[in-house]
């Protein structure tokens, strides 16, 4: 068979060759730029070449700054098919996370959104390695800024080849894009991702069994495109020649729902966190939903409320998918099979609401402390993965990989079961586990049927040490702003009461504004736990 | 990213792990045998033992000779996942070539199935390689054969392990399995598949936009196992957890129409004359079809009459695709894009019954003899193909290989046009194409104008050598038998005359019994134009 190469390049290619009428529609500051996907091959060799005229050479790290835009496509694709590496960058890390990063991955020139300029502008001087800057500017002049060299994307694109030849040497297994992973202790550790793991990764999203990702879809990209390839979506869905929306910068729940109405999206994915607030918009704004075929989920758990709402009210079914940074990241997800039709309503909703199975490509097993592996759904254990796009590494971090990968398996770090179909359940991160005398809690499982209280808008679970029982569950809880009901720690307890063993619940009921979240929205309960360390439990329960 | 390797042995342990409920569903000649992949991946692990025990090593070639059976299917997972070959021998070569193909392939071991067994006795003296024949029987004994030495499978399965291990150290680009195309001239040239070439192809087969092949599916394989791996749907099928229905041994077209209907089959694939075959039947016989969802067709060319027939009638859309043993075969899938869903049904019908654009992993580009890259829609030229799932060689043909791959690209010998969405249309075979007074005329055009006539069972064109215009073209017709109009060679020279230049009217008609075919159901124009190469033009015309 022939040696053809898994390259970036062949995607972009063959929505050229195959899809130069469909559409790529991207929200900026100033409003809505439409264009084809002929124009946005003729802008994304031209940004090759200028960014070659730049001094890129094959296996330079380029980084980006931006929110999901159209230029932002460019990039993607621009950076990889000329044989560098697109690094996208956190706009939410901190300054020195952010320093980290990019003198980590020592980016040779950042692409930066005009809107994020001053962040940049904070820490130029400690950014050796970057030899200019560009931006991505929606302006005709760009503002006063002290960053040096400092270009004009438009302006810059204009001086260059719009029929610009990629090289024909790249190898599938060459270093395309990379990542770092939104660290709670410690550096961000980065992922490198290659040709062929993209390549793949983007198949893999087409299939039925999967996102189905098709022409005739036009997919919204709600997880930011800094965050693991936006999932993978831009890459698949410009091979696929499906229509695109982006919905730019400072997005919020409004302009979700008008792209969706409008632009008649059938695709969309983003973590649970977004669909509780579209869900909140839907209950003061009206949109119309009906064009949306599926919503894909994921990044931490689904909790059932949220999946219920949706199928009942705009009969919208959700795709749960599960993965990492580490993972490019789609590894597992949550479809009925085909003699799961029968099951009743509540037990199809349970089952969606878990993992699901490794795609294909994908080799998943858990495995108890043991090293035994698990299926006896019951029992929680470490989840693995290996596959071709699964890390095996961490950028410059030889320690850190000796204690992720072993064995040529990923340790993910997160506990799950397994049931006799082979299902997953996440029930929790390694560090989140709670043990009390000897027994391992849940802290997902709790926090999911508190969420599904009414009256409760959000709800976290930590461990607090205990004298007797090592450690003891603690439940803090946001109150639902809708719901008129004036929920009490009795009532909670009654309420789980129902659902979990008397051992497993929560020691105390602490009610907060807000739960501290991580820079893509996950729960940051290594907050709560540090500012609750030297909690006292109360004497009320 | 992980090196891990793109093995067919990872795609039965999925099935192994997410599917063991599901079922493979299989004619014998005896009756049906059902079973689940918990099943069948048991008895596959005890083949590549019991073949382990017999001697097969890595790289050695193993032989079926067999009909689309469970048994056949277990070879196709055992043999490559002990990282042996499998060689699919066409059961309707001449014994001529089917010694050349098994001495040429070195087949160490031949499975053959019990019907079929005299022919391989007939050739025995003449395969120095072979050390062992097993025998696919449904029977308790085998009858007298002297054949030796000689297995009854079933009664050697129940000597293997289950539980057998594979080695863990395949590589993907070792050879997994082996087809010759079926040669009109000359000896069978052989094809070498890899894992890589098949786990991709599998993957293809998935794709929303190519096949949609789903766990949810019930696919019926009415390819020969031994063309070309039944187009890669075995494989895909096992990777996905798909049903497969397998029609056993000599079926025939009440057989198909039966297991669709028993088995409620949802998608099926086949060459033309398997649907039109089917279509008669279905003007006899009543079978409820409601459950197909697609019928993959491919092959060769599509008569859009046929297309209608089931479309209107049954309301079964087709799903045309094109490749050859050379591209595994997939190559291009025809499906609407979504902007031309608005066209009127005449269009569709059309355009569907082109063979489409290349699926994703895919490069296809049309030549003129001038090496111009054609796509003006009119304009025809050599289809050009390159990709990860396409030959660079013929086995043990050098020669061969240097006239049909060349600068990295397959020649595929067929001849199409491109319009400006990039869709081909082959419109014949190199060799078939008829050269009238310096300009090309289509036979495949005038056989598919030919054959949507009510009256017309099945045509070929061909080129007859002509003193002043150097080619004409001569039409074969075969009436139809549920037609009563007797169509006169005037009648079919109006009938064409509405839709072709002048000059492209063949110069007579000749009605024969029938089109001779070759072992895979393809018009043998070579039989036709050597048996009419002295044939003088008719005057009557």
């Amino acid at each position: 068979m022939m040696d053809t190469q898994l390259t970036i390049d062949t995607l972009l290619v063959r929505a050229e060759n195959y899809f130069a009428k469909k559409q790529v529609i991207s929200k900026t500051s100033t409003g809505v730029t439409r264009y084809t996907y002929a124009d946005f091959a003729k802008r994304t060799r031209a940004l090759a070449s200028v960014l070659e005229h730049l001094g890129v050479e094959r296996g330079d790290k380029v980084g980006t700054f931006a929110w999901n835009d159209h230029r932002h496509l460019e990039a993607y694709f621009a950076i990889p098919s000329m044989g560098a590496v697109l690094h996208t960058i956190n706009i939410r890390l901190s300054t020195d996370h952010l320093k980290y990063i990019i003198n980590d991955a020592q980016d040779k020139i950042l692409l930066i959104d005009q809107g994020l300029l001053p962040i940049i502008e904070s820490i130029k001087e400690d950014l050796p390695h970057v030899k200019a800057y560009i931006v991505f500017s929606d302006e005709e002049h760009l503002p006063t800024t002290n960053l040096q060299p400092v270009y004009h994307y438009e302006k810059l694109l204009e001086t260059g080849n719009e029929q610009h030849v990629f090289p024909d040497n790249l190898k599938e297994n060459e270093p395309a894009g990379m990542c770092y992973t939104s660290a709670t202790t410690g550096n961000p550790k980065g992922v490198l991702y290659t040709h062929r793991s993209i390549v793949l990764h983007s198949m893999m999203l087409g299939l039925a069994d999967t996102m189905s990702l098709s022409e005739s879809d036009i997919a919204m990209h709600v997880v930011p495109m800094f965050h693991v390839n936006a999932w993978g979506f831009p890459f698949a869905s410009v091979w696929f020649g499906t229509t695109q929306v982006l919905p730019g910068p400072n997005f919020n729940f409004k302009t979700l729902g008008d792209l969706i109405e409008t632009e008649r999206v059938t695709i969309t994915a983003g973590v649970p966190t977004i669909w509780i607030g579209l869900l909140n918009e839907l209950n003061t704004n009206t949109y119309d939903l009906s064009s949306l075929r599926s919503i894909v989920c994921g990044g931490s758990a689904l909790p059932k409320g949220i999946l219920r709402a949706y199928k009942e009210k705009y009969n919208i079914p959700f795709i749960h998918a599960y993965g990492m940074t580490e993972t490019s990241p789609v590894a597992t997800v949550s479809r009925l099979k085909s003699y799961q039709e029968g099951l009743d309503y509540e037990e199809k909703l349970d089952f969606i609401s878990k993992q699901g199975i490794p795609v294909p490509g994908i080799e998943i097993k858990v495995i108890n402390e043991q090293g035994e592996v698990l299926n006896n759904g019951k029992e929680m254990g470490e989840v693995l993965v290996r596959g071709p796009w699964i890390t095996d590494s961490y950028y410059n971090q030889p320690e850190k990989t000796a204690e992720a990968v072993k064995d040529g398996w990923l340790y993910t770090g997160d506990i799950a079961t397994v049931d006799s179909e082979g299902t997953i359940k996440i029930v929790d991160r390694t560090k989140d586990l709670i043990k009390s005398g000897g027994e391992w809690i849940s802290s997902v499982d709790l926090e999911n049927a508190l969420m599904a209280h009414e009256a409760i808008s959000e709800a976290a679970v930590i461990s607090v040490p205990h004298e007797k029982w090592q450690e003891r569950p603690v439940a803090f809880i946001v109150k639902s702003k809708t719901s008129n009901a004036n929920v009490t720690k009795e009532e909670l307890l009654d309420f789980l009461a129902l659902q979990f063993a008397k051992w497993w619940l929560p020691d105390d009921f602490i009610f907060i504004d807000e739960i501290p979240k991580t820079s893509v929205g996950k729960f940051l309960k290594m907050k709560l736990r540090e500012d609750y360390k030297s909690y006292t439990m109360s004497e009320s329960l």
